[in-house]
């Protein structure tokens, strides 16, 4: 797996602090991805040609991270074939991030987003990884150690608490 | 006035019983317009298309229905330089029409869409005919009349309940 | 692809007319599956079975339907490897069906569960095959076949609008 | 356009800090403006008279910023023909500005306001130009440059990102 | 109490059904009313002069309730010295009435309106006798004869409940 | 007017920091009041015997606060026969102040509250002035000087802002 | 088990169609219960003894179901030292009910009242045997039954769905 | 009493600021218990394991806190016949905890959990001693002290707030 095969967009680059959680994760599980900032408001016709274009060019997966009236996932989606992931992102100005949220999961039939939480971008790489992982063998066994990880660390962390108290 | 000025779109022809009314009030202001049923994610290419064209084939006003993660109003107002009026639609599973508000209201700054309440269609079209006044002043003219005829109804219907009660 | 290759849960059998929806777009796609009424509250222990063993059975990818309290998908997504497709569904005591998108949206860092529309059944069938077709190339051009039907479809029905009003 | 042909309104001049974003864009298009305090609640008289004589000393477009129960644009666009885009004002004991959103939204059939995003000034501000430049054309020219200017931000900040992760 | 001390507004006749419970209750009783359709929005030259007379020709309290973005309770309060009992009607496009509770609930400091339950026309009846009897000794009377007989339905009810169970 | 005519409630001391805003006001139109911490939840007998003997000890008015399942303005309402306004207050867990708003302003049928704005007690302490103006005359004047007094201030902070800008 | 040790009340009669969901389940686990209709807002006087008084004749746990603003469960939990169970209860004008589950949910430190599910009187049933169930051994025993049986009805649907596809 | 009869459970160690509230009301009462961190998510087996033979073991009551999709109370609520209290916990990213409210409450028929107010776990510890005292009349007892105390504390704060104004 030499090749960028998920592509990271998010609509402007203030929501990188929250999207790198993606990336970082894609790194643990050993899987390349490219990184985009793409606007569907302020900049669509780029978009547009990216969207049109990406599974030609290796993209497996796509992740879009947005805020607001969040459209950015669900217009990459109407343009692509591939798979689209999208992590509504709470804004400072939020509506509890509602607006996001429900701008990226309130799909039309025909046209689904996969809605992670709210900022849930390390959860959208790892389902990135769960998805590669139906045609890379190699990705479903370190998703299965991953799990593993996850219940020792919980394991470990009730023993300290029992300590402490 | 003989050109169509004004374009109604929606994503869906389901909408159209709600859009409606935005043709018919615009019909009472004598006002010609376009309707389209547009899909930002059904048909992303041919409103792309529309988008790009709309202001340089005389259309002054657009008016955009969506509802769920409501998309159309802002990706048009993202490619087009005219000025958007967005109306919510409630559907039938609906979060009340939350997801259609806020999907067109949080807009993001740079791109504003003109939000109405929702199912608003009658006021898009009153809003539409608002816009052209500012250049149309025959248009002015019968928006004074319009507030006339509807502070005349007030009064009439206050004597009749009076009557009734 | 003979085998039954995606699972549909349900919570209960009373979810199976929205559930349906995802079955027929299957069926589109010509993805074979399996359909389960599994309980993450009544039957625990059957669904840890089943959850435990799908991705070594030649399950690829589940979709898990619940409302109220959805703890169906989540706990799916706690037992297996394989990539969850969460479908909130509103119940008839419902507000607005916010507790099942919430339920099944706002999972812990580490165990994601791909949320769909409420209701959006026939779309985690679609965004299932999305997830195949990245292993299975034939999938792909049924989904490019799919979308460039949807946008046909559009254009009939604005013209048809056009002739009606 | 030597004259003042937009109003800008708040209802409290705390609100000055989110509505001066209005005023800045303007200057940006080259737009001469009127700033004034006016309540719907607290000086009635004059926001009555300020509302019936707008139209008839030039001003060409209204915009208005209230927070809770925020009446004053939509007792503005009572009282004027003018069109009245309304920028709803998140306070600081809030309900998450809904308060301000829903009483700005949600304006019965007959007497629109154009709702913006939450404390969305500086999209009033763009939206006024776009109204005003269905009259002035060398308005138009600057919004197309303006959206030009904004796409080239995109290009530029996914650049940067690119080079700094 | 021969004269008309109660003023019972609302922004359209279609309120009626809803607000005629409060002419109930004051008939109920014994105090004489007024009704009035009276509208911030569609005649609000009427409303301001209604309102800036009303505590000049007798009346001592007025009910307004309104549905949507409400502002006919508040437009009252601002213009008059009298106590105003705010109902927020839910419309049939609804919010679930949200929006009708937050613009007659959220007013600024300096104009309050004492608002009730959603479609709490009949309690504001009762408040409007509440207050009266801070004046009126007889009202007072009847207030605790009101809240004996209330007493009174609970114990019959709960013993024909429990006959028939 | 030497008796305290008005009692202010909460329940509990934390609330006073609000709370003291209605005192204020009613200090600033020369009406005396009492001060008491009563408990639906905690005290509730003490609550009780306050409520049937309040109307006998010469108060006219009560003002209760509280927050969270916020059970005073409504329990009061029910002993007594005086008009009663609630204050929903915001608690720093708060879902916004929903829960406080709900608990006070949804009473049923017979039993009303005259519900504040959240955190609204300067209101609550105008209103009580409005409701004692009903048999007042002094108070009445004070009343209309009061809104005489706002609207001077929002002339001049208009006038101050439009220097500053 | 001869003596009545539930009582089930609730703020009205209308109530019942709900709350006797809890009866029949009682009804199952051989329990038996008191019924009463009482009002913290229409009789809190009779609410205030029977509170007073259920722990000393015999009463072991109380369930409680209310709407709006729903203070019937609090308040008894407020005067009664036996744990209380809450039914959060839909009424017609609604809110979705979340007026009711707030109003019972958000107790203050001190004062609990164990919440259902909205509408859930069954559980509320299901959960007075469970706490029964640490004193009484055989309503244990009859608990685990209940919960086979609602296993045994998982596997039994899953299978007739299966076949019915 | 020397065992541990009530077990108070967590998804994460970072609840435990909120949780041991819980376990300093159970000290307070005199009563023992056991900690521990436990994952629906993250490590299911072992919270399976745990469930199924917590009543086994002497645990009569079991306290349950979780935050966003807090699946913790209800999984252990259907495998244990023990009485389940729920606390949602509000996390940091928190939609205002209604998630952890929704995810908690919403229990389908069959499987109650009893549902405490956001944060509410010094109410989770007295509602479990409320529900031991149904066996152990000593806690009762402490149950009816405790009240008095919160009693006398309210009265002590009314008199301190009067000699402080």
């Amino acid at each position: 797996m030499e090749n960028k095969i998920v592509s990271i967009l998010m609509g402007s680059d203030s929501d990188w602090p929250i999207m790198k959680a993606a990336a970082e994760i894609l790194d643990h599980f050993g899987i390349k991805y490219d990184v985009e900032v793409l606007s569907a408001h302020r900049a669509p016709e780029l978009l547009f040609k990216f969207a049109k274009e990406a599974h030609t060019k290796g993209i497996e997966v796509i992740i879009a991270g947005a805020g607001g009236a969040a459209h950015l996932p669900g217009v990459i989606a109407a343009l692509s074939p591939l798979p689209v992931i999208g992590v509504p992102i709470k804004s400072s100005i939020s509506l509890e991030g509602l607006d996001s949220i429900f701008s990226i999961l309130q799909m039309p039939s025909g046209i689904p987003v996969a809605t992670m939480a709210l900022n849930g971008a390390k959860n959208a790489g790892i389902f990135a990884a769960q998805v590669l992982s139906v045609k890379y063998a190699e990705i479903r066994d370190k998703i299965i150690d991953y799990k593993k990880k996850l219940e020792a660390e919980v394991i470990e962390k009730s023993k300290e608490l029992k300590k402490n108290i």
